[in-house]
């Protein structure tokens, strides 16, 4: 079901009713873009919390374009699922003057590659439902609420005008009227004073005129005519602001008009609200949350609908468990023993058709009336509704083949049996070769790289050069980091020992370090520069047990249809690189 | 006449045609944003220097979305101009996987004004005219010409795809195969082989696959079939990137293929060039280029189309001057006597109103039979086309005013006659009280400050505080800059000699500077960060004569209508704030 701005008041009860009857849930979203730069590129050497903080960094200044949530309902007669998508179109139109006025970022391939999908631009930036994040939503109100408490006490309230932003609370004063300004005014005061003597209109619209304008009439009519009239904000068709003249009779009347504006204005901040209470309802039923390869999706979520991402790796952690306190990632489960061995690619067009054939058996899942009818084929792949649709129905397909694994085997899977439960709260993590997961519930896994070694050398150095240097160890693998650096790991492990009494200092060209003392002089200086935040990375790592299902094999980049994960997450052709051919190059500001 | 990526290479020979012929021409443009962020925000004080970093930085990071050009050719015979206006759509999008990747910035409320005039955001982002900088192209065309000269020379064509962007040429040699592809490599292959034996399809398309693999494959194919086939990239509908094997019998046939090949990357990049060849059209032409508040369209004009900005003033003021020798502000021109007498508001909408009557005289206009009609009402405007239009109406009502008034009038008056001569290669600096113009020609006029003062003070700090320290020198203008500090100007300008010798250390709460010593230590500051572009500020402005016409009154803000004004350039709420509230404020980065 299409929502957007139009429809959102009256469908919100609706899709308050289907997430309350839900078993599960899941989500997709589709944003403007990928990397604000290729600095921000992933590695296949990240660790969970470097990506986190290459995601922070460099996608939160992406908007969301669309967010899909599909609600599945097992209905146990008929061992059917029902499922319903709503698909949400969302933007940040500022809804009022005070309201922040939200710089994004767009990717242009990004951009590109959704106008090929056949996005509809038009819906979000006309139609699409607003939202505020928590920490907006409480400045907006205590901005108010202090508007509405100067009112009361009657102050001050010739400097606030009704609609000039939250700076207005700290403006500096009154405003003496500019020689050039006092003309106008006087004017507007004569043609306010004939509207009173008139008795005839009831309310008189000023000519439009620039802030500073009005702020000086706001100021000047309120001192003198005080009780008299009441002054109102309105915007015209034009977009131009107006500001409104009503007769008031008594001084009971002054304060009915206002106490009336001022709850238009706490319903309109409600309205503000917008697509942020969908996700509000999801974080309350506390429901599981499925998404596919969905660490971009919930980082944007998070930082669009909540609040902003925070600095600290752990404060994410916890923030994203309060937020959505069982999230579960269908590209994990299919990257993992032993959907794995039967799954040849994991994207997630190729992962329904997958799922759709023996061993797995085909979901019933039916849609109701009132909802579009989505066919399983690829038309409306990138359509967040029917992302998270098909997500849902990979993850009922994978969780109901390894309920059949079982002794007994289980004719149904609920979210919370225990074949599902050591895969909630992990994340994905594309194309890290030996870390498993991010685990929002404790540490993450942090595998040994003892046969990874940084390098830095000549910038004419190829990778020949280094194939050379690392001979006597057997063949090795390249992360190139930039022109004169690489993490380079060696497939023979055993040989780890020896590389440094080999290499080190040998020749003066080049500098060579272990993984982990590079990593521990860079985070040093990292924590220095970051003391008041602590980072429990600095602890030593705990192991910890494999996924219990059966031991995880760590997910390696696809050798097929990978171009096609990408595509999911939108057109972008240089993330498509793999290790060897991973060099950084600043984007040109052009 | 709508022009996008369909009819753009069937129209510009049209576009060519009505530049040649043209008197004059107009421009006009819609982009994504106004300012980058509160900080960037314009100031009453701000020199024409301040000015345009405040732009480069604050601004050239939006996108333009539209470019209006609206051609003018006089028809003596009849006295009537001929005008064609082009509304081209532009957009950025990638044409190759070499191609930049242009990651752009948008402000809701810009977004949103836009939205609510209709404006067809689809258009642009899948139907937009792509176009690339001069530098872009050229470094393109190096990179494609390197490529082709590595195929001629055979060195080592195995190292580069033909589609991995400029970076491959800086490839660090071949890649060794992992282990995990060795087995599928080896499958593709063994399907070139069988393709080979059987003689029957002339190319076989090989799976999609990640850019590594392909880069694996090219490199294998090409070291174990050589001359036998040719390999070829394609995209098919899912924007899969595809490699197309072809059968090759010859030596021969194999060059002549890879030379087919290059042509067609190069037309494709000649394609690529775009919008930006109407500019180079435009420049070429040398024709008077007539905006209306034109500051901003020409920084993007320049900073899209032609080259990236340069930090340096004068650099700028050398580029716009080579790109377009002649250029002319209306919004100028309304603002200087005689017009400014005549005309209450030089908003463009209501100064179009104003040239159609009395004592201005309608400019006889007509638009050929296959461009649309313009209605001069208000339903078009805010399209960049129709914007154009009608600032070449307005430039013609007023220039024929001023033909008008001379001695003995003259009933033609062309753009270089000497009644218009003064107005060209000026602009016109919005909301600047007492600097009249922008001088592209030479140095800018200059005036004095001496009865302006830097003044910090602590937070607490009110206006009525800063009224009070300054009542002895009567009424003060106050330009907050932040919390803690602001200008305070003197309407008695023959009391500033006092000041500083009065105020001066009187109290250590405050500091006070005069703005000449402000600056000066603000500049010195400045250039000792880039003594590589050394400012011609920091030379003595030299004195000129006013605009000779007849002397220019400082533009002062307009009582009326600014909005609308800024409309014109997108809704921006902010931005409408006037000297006594101008404060700043970070956007916060929701």
């Amino acid at each position: 079901m299409e929502v957007t701005r139009k429809n959102f008041s009256s469908v919100l009860p609706e899709v308050e009713k289907a997430i309350n009857e839900a078993d599960f849930l899941s989500v997709d979203t589709e944003f403007s873009g990928l990397h604000a730069s290729n600095s921000f590129h992933i590695s296949p050497l990240d660790t969970p919390e470097e990506r986190y903080h290459k995601l922070r960094k460099g996608s939160s200044d992406f908007l969301v374009f669309q967010v899909g949530l599909c609600t599945f309902c097992y209905d146990k007669e008929n061992s059917t699922y029902e499922a319903k998508p709503f698909n949400f179109y969302v933007f940040p139109k500022p809804y009022s003057r005070a309201a922040p006025d939200c710089r994004f970022l767009c990717q242009s391939s990004s951009i590109d590659f959704l106008a090929s999908q056949g996005f509809d631009f038009n819906k979000v930036f006309k139609e699409g439902i607003p939202y505020l994040t928590s920490m907006q939503e409480s400045e907006l109100r205590d901005f108010l609420e202090e508007r509405h408490k100067q009112y009361t006490q009657f102050s001050s309230p010739a400097f606030v005008t009704p609609d000039s932003g939250a700076e207005a609370v700290t403006t500096k004063g009154p405003i003496e009227i500019p020689e050039e300004h006092k003309e106008f005014i006087e004017g507007i005061c004569n043609n306010i004073q004939e509207f009173l003597d008139k008795e005839g209109e009831e309310s008189l619209s000023l000519p439009s005129c620039n802030g500073f304008v009005r702020k000086l009439i706001y100021q000047t009519v309120r001192q003198r005519f005080q009780s008299r009239v009441h002054l109102g904000a309105k915007t015209n068709e034009k977009k131009q602001r107006l500001i409104v003249v009503t007769r008031i009779k008594s001084e009971d009347e002054m304060k009915k008009k206002e106490l009336e504006k001022q709850s238009t204005e706490l319903a309109e901040l409600e309205d503000a609200v917008g697509f942020s209470k969908v996700i509000r309802l999801i974080s309350q039923s506390g429901k599981l949350v499925v998404g596919h390869n969905m660490f971009m999706d919930l980082v944007h979520l998070l930082h669009r609908f909540c609040s902003k991402l925070p600095e600290n790796y752990q404060e994410f952690k916890a923030m994203a468990k309060c937020v959505f306190p069982k999230i579960l990632d269908t590209k994990l489960m299919a990257n993992t023993t032993p959907c794995k061995e039967l799954l040849p690619s994991s994207v997630l067009g190729d992962l329904l058709k997958h799922i759709y054939s023996p061993p797995f058996k085909k979901p019933e899942v039916v849609i109701p009336e009132n909802f579009p009818r989505y066919d399983i084929d690829d038309s409306n792949l990138h359509e967040a509704a029917y992302d998270a649709y098909i997500t849902g129905i990979c993850f009922t397909g994978m969780s109901s083949f390894l309920g059949g694994l079982q002794k007994p085997p289980l004719s149904y899977v609920p979210p919370d049996a225990p074949v599902v439960k050591p895969f909630t709260n992990k994340l994905f993590l594309m194309r890290v070769a030996d870390v498993p997961y991010l685990d929002l519930e404790g540490d993450d896994v942090l595998p040994s790289r003892d046969h990874v070694f940084h390098i830095t050398f000549p910038k004419e150095w190829k990778a020949s050069d280094l194939y050379q240097l690392f001979s006597p160890f057997g063949n090795i693998n390249i992360t190139w980091l930039d022109d004169i650096s690489a993490y380079v790991s060696l497939y023979k492990r055993d040989q780890s020992s020896t590389v440094m009494s080999t290499l080190c200092k040998r020749d003066a060209r080049y500098k060579i370090l272990t993984y982990e003392l590079f990593k521990n002089g860079f985070k040093d200086k990292e924590s220095r520069k970051r003391s008041h935040a602590p980072e429990s990375t600095e602890e030593e790592p705990k192991k910890k047990k494999p996924l219990n299902v059966e031991s995880v094999t760590p997910p390696m980049p696809e050798e097929n249809g990978n171009k096609a994960e990408e595509e999911k997450m939108a057109a972008d052709s240089t993330s498509e690189q793999q290790p060897n051919e991973q060099k950084m190059f600043e984007v040109p500001a052009w």
